[in-house]
């Protein structure tokens, strides 16, 4: 079962709510003998952290990691290494508002899971959404960097990028990965993000805001990563980018225009080259039958605008009553921009815990 | 760990390759006191069967199902009912034609999963993809109408309705779900079915194939089925759909098209109707947070054009060498109509889960 | 969720009612390229198959094994091999006398799950105790032959024995393994199988049975198969053994006399020999926090004495009506003799799966 | 996978090492709206708390436990309730004494996991065990106590008693449930405790330690409680109270004798009492098929002794040189005696998960 933790043989539980005294994770099935580097974690963590620009949230959180178990360090091991055991990464809230919410506790923010949470449980955290807050995803993002730290000893140079493809109907045209971190967007096309600035910001003075797409690539792989058929690595891929808060959709390769092509276009075709298979196109997205090529592994994940806005919406209190909704407090213009660092943790943990899954499968081994 | 099982109370682990004697699938948690009407099941694989007309596969398969273990009858019984023990199904293979394969046992058809099952397990029963085989998707078809079984017992009228709803690069325009069975393209919209029959023949003839977007709609379901963060019900219909053979994206509610919206626009406004909550819109595809609201929920996956061809592409084969691939045999000029009921199975088996899953999640009860 | 499955990695489901048509397994997460010996399947079910002595049940069943899925020969294959897919075992059903249960249809006879079944369904397959028959054990021990293919590959001379060591009050004195197949008891001492002849025939004439105790030895392990803290391969035995059908107890080691011990006495001390740790004794079946130190690990389940006997014994109806029960048909005067071999095979699944298990959780690998 | 997991539908993670800088756990599944008495979770730990007389460790641990999520309270819930949100508790060390272990660090304490945990994982955490510390059992208890909040809930008065039966050689004769808390061994029986005073000195002055056996007691459940054949409800505690640290054997009801019976002495007969079934006897422990029979479930787990102490014992260098070891430090003479909470908690985890996996499995609902 997984209510609250994704993955097999690397397997995240996260825990907390925007608005309680601490979120954290605990991964279970980290292999030992990991380098495990705090720093990194903490810079995965700065990246996704709120209050960096006006496009963001102005919540002000410093995110600061602690680690409680599953490494250890002495003058035997090569540093601070993982153990094998449970690795309880905590963060502690530091700048709840939980006034700001108290005004629509009982009104049901259209576009939030306040309504469907008090049709589940009948009891609910409201404050700044609770266990439904994007908050959460500070966790999923330490989560990663320690799944990048595996992915790193097993293979060497996996390399996991993503960025903000389309903001609204406004659309990146390059993809130059090094241009990511270079603006507020995490945009991977320098061009599109000059423009998109005054795109969000007309959006956010006009008590709006937008959706967008975050693109993700992940090279270095091996091919044979995945597990048919009901643990493919597009399926799992799928079901990781989709529990992100307010993902729509998820693409792999061409993804919905897969579906437009005929056959004779959509052959990734092969030829031979320095011994290896090489692939003349990547219309599959470097997956098939539910198994890595070899090729770069491409997703996609549509997110929608946020909710949280300050043009009024009908909306509904729990008690049946008709009212409208204005959502004040700190919000993003547009989650996609945050969801770029939740993309890349969610595609390392899928790719690790994949990873860890072909050992059980394949060859014969000595213990 | 999920190699060949799907859903966590309501399982269905499947087995059984292309060319080898049987498949079939065993259920694990079935509720007791279920009524099973094998007729029902045996419609099921009936519209998914191969030969019905000439877009589809010409192999003949009775797709015959036989009920092994899991259900009962007796004179304190109405009728055949589950027992709450796992639910053996089994299909016998009738029309292999292994030799069909010989030609193509060391040659990579692009977009297949030839040359991943060999890079990762060495090992392959090639005749007919072997596992990787849509054949595998009757074991959904069948498991799917036991889970439709426990759907009518628990909510009364759940219906889950799939079709085609665009053939490579022509849309439907209607969404009339009884049109469906009364056109050969499982297409909701006549007209476009009609029209559709010429583009295919002319794909077929050409030796060519077409790729399509099947969409599925489910009614009848409570607010309140989903798990958050990690048991989405969004992100288990991902995961279902992303598994189904040639998959290569799903959309839930607006998809894709979600990230390209404003706040604004996204929002679905609530009123009251007779007493109930009474959405304005459905952007959602009937999830917020991971969780029903109990409007429709709305689905929609992408599925590549078949890979097997008349039309030669370039590949290699298994021993490195360039070569050319022609597939010859017996192919769906377009895999997506076999796909809809596949949809609807895997639609159905996933509502299932989760309402089994429900159950231990909320309020208190006596047993 | 495992109401029918055992195993993570190597993972087996099992279906099938004593008197429906047929029962099977479908095994999930055998490596690819394993050596499929169907007669060494077939050899070590006709070891647990009914009516070869007077000691166990008179039904004839062939107990004859069919292998659907998941094997493959071709001319490049050593034989038949796994691919790496499910493995579907079946074994028909064929000298079923379901009149013989008629009259305890509402009878519940007192040690049997009769009474429990209803208290959970509320309707029950009762022919021959249905689901919850000793028959299904069938199934496992197929299973369990697969798993010894898999540890025979992996570490090359796994020895995993089993033999009733004692009966009712009876002990064995001797651990002579190969003895177990030359006495109808599979008992390993060669003496007291030959006095428990006269004690299960005074049994079985007085309408009466008698409980046993199995134990297991498994050599050729590797230190380091377990995971703590919840994954322990003895807490693993444990479930594996107490699933079986009549268990009542399981010991690791020990066992219960462990917690009768000092600290001074229980220590297995050691020494180096030819460059490896010797342990002076294994008071701790080969053990320790859960993970195998190389030594054999050695477990014993206790299994309660056969509940369908001739002599009356009060019991209720499900109507609630008071009664008594007399249990006829054809049933095992000692289950625990024909316990051995299912005892093997859970000890084979088990460490099968914590070798699997295992590779997930080591060291660096490359793929 | 359940390294450092146990259950399914009541899911607890645990996480920390002896010597880290703390420990807990987070629960996953807890239905929403249970209260949630902070008071009851720390009182049960403060019975587990190491340090209250001189027959355990003398280390000073206050064990106080913080909940950091899952729990809200506001003017609509009636005081503190669960949400239905993962649930996060975390126990601060404070008592560390790292420098007593420096001595032992390469040196393999007999009994210990030592050895093991080298042998698998190539690091190891070895301050006072690390994870295969019994300070993991903090963890369990806390949760422990969170699942008896769902039992209380569901069942209204289900009681959950254990006590320490035998210690060493000596047993208890009585089993006067309200004496446990009255005595320091948690011994049921006052008389025997008095005299198991001076057997404990005896024992710890001359460098040694004892185990002992744990009986546990559930009364107040219902007939239906588990999940043949491989959920069975004796599995699961069979796999609850083997995974206790030091734990060498479990048994159910008669346990070990079952064995040791015939089916004549082996049977709980039945009669009606009051329109209920009234059970003659209960060799069955309340257990059959797998299913709880509404009688009082009782198990019993044998705790080796204490692997840590003064007496010299012969073993090995993690670097293969012979030596002595002398286990100084602060240990409980003997662990059976602290066991009894954890034994009572790892018997409400079980049960309390069984019962939510109930739901799911039987009978008809609306959601």
């Amino acid at each position: 079962m997984s209510h609250n933790s994704f993955g097999h043989l690397f397997r995240v539980t996260t825990w907390g709510e925007s608005h309680g005294p601490a979120l954290g994770c605990v991964i279970d099935g980290c292999p030992p003998g990991i380098p495990f580097d705090l720093e990194r974690v903490q810079a995965a963590l700065d990246r996704r952290r709120p209050g960096q620009s006006r496009f963001v949230t102005q919540r002000q959180e410093a995110d600061q990691v602690d680690v409680l178990s599953g490494v250890f360090e002495d003058d035997r091991t090569d540093g601070i290494v993982t153990t094998g055991a449970p690795i309880s990464l905590m963060i502690r809230n530091t700048d709840q508002r939980s006034k700001d919410y108290s005004e629509i506790r009982d009104r049901y923010r259209p576009g939030h899971a306040d309504v469907t949470y008090d049709a589940k449980y009948g009891v609910r955290d409201y404050r700044g959404g609770g266990r439904s807050s994007a908050r959460e995803t500070a966790a999923r993002v330490a989560a990663g960097a320690v799944a990048q730290f595996v992915l790193d000893q097993l293979f060497g140079n996996v390399a996991i990028r993503a960025g903000l493809v389309s903001m609204g109907p406004h659309d990146a045209a390059a993809r130059d990965w090094a241009a990511v971190d270079q603006n507020p967007f995490f945009c991977p096309d320098p061009h599109a993000a000059k423009a998109w600035e005054k795109a969000l910001d007309d959006a956010r003075k006009s008590g709006n805001s937008l959706g967008g797409i975050v693109e993700a690539e992940a090279t270095g792989l091996p091919a044979g990563l995945g597990a048919p058929v009901y643990g493919k690595l597009d399926q799992d891929i799928a079901s990781a980018l989709m529990s992100i808060n307010a993902a729509k959709a998820v693409e792999i390769g061409d993804g919905m225009a897969a579906g437009r092509l005929s056959g004779v276009e959509n052959a990734d075709e092969m030829r031979m080259k320095d011994g290896k298979i090489d692939y003349l196109s990547n219309h599959a997205g470097g997956i098939l039958g539910g198994i890595s090529t070899g090729q770069p592994v491409v997703a996609r994940v549509a997110i929608k605008p946020t909710s949280s806005i300050l043009t009024p919406r009908k909306s509904v209190t729990a008690q049946g009553e008709e009212t409208e909704v204005v959502t004040k407090g700190r919000h993003d213009p547009c989650v996609a921009i945050r969801a770029v660092p939740v993309v890349e943790a969610m595609m390392a943990i899928t790719l690790c815990d994949h990873a860890l899954r072909h050992r059980g499968q394949v060859g014969t081994f000595q213990v």
